[in-house]
């Protein structure tokens, strides 16, 4: 039966409860059957609605879309050897943050909520704000004073409400989780239908490879939407014998923000505390990720792994990128930056695939463009 | 014979011929016989090189690609009436112009040029660093001094070197003309290569409405670049048969900024002047387009016209494009303001098609990032 089910205590509620939390105060999952169509799949449009029949909206007419998705799996050179980029900076809002919000919007739209609040950095909020453009939704995104000016630029163009937030990024989860007691919780976070939209970049991929899965999927590691979703995605199709097995997922952290690693590497079972934190990688600057459990269960049951890298490497790899024709922002970077520190330490032949997660162009004009 | 041929003197030079124009100085066209198979361009990766045997590049292995192309044609509502809009700044460097850089830098990798010129505003200019860069081809990029610096931040970060010329886009041509004589000129103007990329503009629609051609399509003409490849693209299909018309082609200038409109409908047989030019639409600031001609040739072949919008229309429409969830830089709303300008003129039922030029994030961030 389709439903909602908490991650910890197994209760279950209905798929159109507009509810983002278990009772219980921990996480829900959604429980779904996903079905595919693997001969009609190739005609349809290049979105990643070709997997409808794998995606639980009820009504094709609540469908909030851009036609996201389906984007280019492009072969890179990183230092001789052979990498599959997914091109998700290349989505309409300029972020894989895209395919969340397109289930996740469609999803309010059939429950018929007006009004949505949810928190960001920047690029889940710019999502959000446009497919609630395109849906008649008003949305409110809380956001850190030091988000930067040009993604709130976008946010507001679509027309969002932006509330700005002293401190890190976990006081603006707290004003959110308030704001949240009245209004529904848009949360790339909490909220379960964002992965069902994720989850499309691992089918993509498979498609792509002629239905066949990858070794290795290299991925960001901040509030790990992309890594979950993936990883549901490959079990999906593993799980109706499309393919047969679920690749190697990498998670990457930034080293000045990476609770994940330290969990990876010391066995913790706890998040640990992370200073203040000061990197480059703003949009993965998340010291309290509120899937942790599941983000760690998923890369041990892959065989994966965690990888944590420096500044300098983050913007070395980003440098990288740009002159190969890759423009990417500095977030985005942090996963190139895993790739080449993993192809460091790997010989073998494997099919391997990263992403890019964000524009450059979300970067703003460096000179001019600096976050207080 | 496949041969470049000159647009007033027929004079004719083979296609490998490192030229970008005529001995006796006019623009050169390409004569080429493009081929399609209908049947396998359903199977192929979305991108504009489906059309493969449309594009007169000899060798595969020259292809120069990030995938571009095979945008989405989003049905949006314009009070009341629906417009399908083909989403082009959704794309690599975030505008139209992957697609002319994508077929001129195969070109020149195909010529085995090493390096090139081009002069901008910055969308051809961020484009061509772009392709440049994964081709390994160095290239120089001619820009008036009041570019946009978030464009300039793109160019440069490819790897592209930026010449700042003082002065209107006129001055930024004659420096790089100069330049030209030495050097591989990548004109998105001149260079007839950039017009063979742009065409598949049209192959897209026509595949995407199921092999048929809409009945008006409305277009940014600034260099003309997009109208006159899908005025190409339109007549290929046409002349081989799949299509049984060419659309009325519908030109917008901004209205500071409007020689073709002005010559269109005083019916004027040379440019006339423009004073200086100060519009929103920096990325249409075109006083002499060097295919003025032939622009207006093709409107007036398929009973088009040319609309002139104000600098109030274009930032209104900008801002409803914004509040549908569709974010573009302000140069691309001289087309959407051309739209509905048009939808207040026609009342009947048509296949209406337009185009979002340039993504909003090449805007940069409003209140720092004003040119001078």
């Amino acid at each position: 039966m389709d439903q909602l089910i908490c991650s910890r205590c197994e209760a279950a509620y209905g798929l159109d409860e507009p509810r983002w939390r278990c009772d219980c105060g921990s996480v829900l999952d959604i429980e779904f059957k996903p079905s595919f169509d693997v001969v009609s799949t190739p005609f349809r449009k290049p979105t990643m609605w070709r997997y409808r029949e794998a995606i639980p909206i009820r009504d094709d007419e609540h469908i909030v879309t851009f036609d996201e998705g389906f984007t280019s799996l492009l072969e890179v050179d990183f230092k001789g050897r052979s990498v599959l980029v997914k091109q998700d900076h290349v989505s309409p809002t300029g972020s894989f943050k895209d395919r969340g919000a397109s289930v996740l919007v469609s999803k309010a739209r059939e429950l018929g909520i007006s009004e949505v609040v949810e928190d960001s950095s920047g690029n889940a909020g710019s999502a959000l704000a446009a497919y609630c453009a395109r849906a008649g939704i008003g949305c409110t995104i809380f956001v850190p004073e030091a988000a930067r000016p040009v993604k709130l630029a976008q946010i507001a163009a679509y027309g969002g409400r932006i509330k700005k937030i002293a401190g890190d990024r976990h006081a603006v989860d707290a004003a959110a989780l308030e704001a949240a007691k009245a209004v529904y919780y848009a949360s790339h976070c909490w909220n379960p239908f964002f992965l069902q939209g994720t989850k499309t970049f691992a089918y993509e991929i498979c498609e792509q490879l002629g239905w066949q899965a990858p070794d290795t999927v290299i991925l960001p590691a901040g509030n790990g939407t992309l890594l979950l979703g993936s990883y549901l995605g490959f079990k999906d199709l593993m799980r109706v014998g499309i393919t047969s097995r679920i690749p190697r997922l990498v998670g990457v952290q930034a080293a000045r923000c990476a609770p994940l690693y330290r969990m990876f590497t010391d066995n913790l079972t706890e998040i640990p505390e992370t200073g203040p934190v000061d990197t480059v990688a703003d949009g993965m600057a998340v010291t309290q990720p509120v899937r942790a459990g599941q983000i760690l269960d998923a890369v041990k049951s892959t065989g994966g792994a965690f990888l944590a890298v420096e500044e300098d490497e983050i913007l070395a790899s980003q440098k990288l990128m740009h002159r190969k024709g890759l423009y990417i922002e500095s977030t985005s970077a942090v996963v190139t930056a895993g790739v080449e520190k993993y192809l460091e330490r790997t010989a073998g032949l494997e099919t391997l695939v990263t992403v890019l997660t964000g524009h450059g162009l979300k970067t703003g004009t460096p000179e001019r463009d600096t976050t207080p």
